[in-house]
């Protein structure tokens, strides 16, 4: 499972587009905050796994390529527990 | 530009999972209350498009094969606007 407070520490690259709050900067990124921990790490996994072109695809799959499981668990708590 | 009470209208299908209010039944699918409205459009397109696999694609991409360019603006507009 994620470690929130751990996904929190890897979270600073991500926080430039994404907010530290969650709140996305640019309309064109998604809002985190609060979002589904399973979704989220559901969605990181597509874009390392190169599975995913159109939308953000050329901005996240670079940013995803090599975060392991346990970034991408810990990074889905944390934003999942931004209330 | 969409139209959130067109979007509404369109939005029975899409409910099933993320909700009549945009918080997700299921936690691997994604709450889309507040999302933003340029990303949705973003990622709607892009499973219209089939250039998404992975995650949830196999769910999504027959859900928006015959969303009009203006539908997915109304429903984009529809769920940015739930707050």
């Amino acid at each position: 499972a994620g470690d929130a407070a751990a996904g929190k520490g890897k979270s600073a690259v991500c926080s430039a587009c994404h907010g530290a709050d969650g709140i996305a900067l640019v309309p064109i990124y998604p809002n985190l905050k609060g979002q589904n921990e399973a979704y989220l790490e559901g969605s990181l996994k597509a874009y390392r796994e190169g599975q995913r072109a159109g939308g953000n695809a050329a901005i996240m799959s670079p940013m995803a390529k090599n975060l392991s499981d346990q970034d991408i668990a810990d990074l889905a708590a944390y934003y999942a527990s931004l209330k």
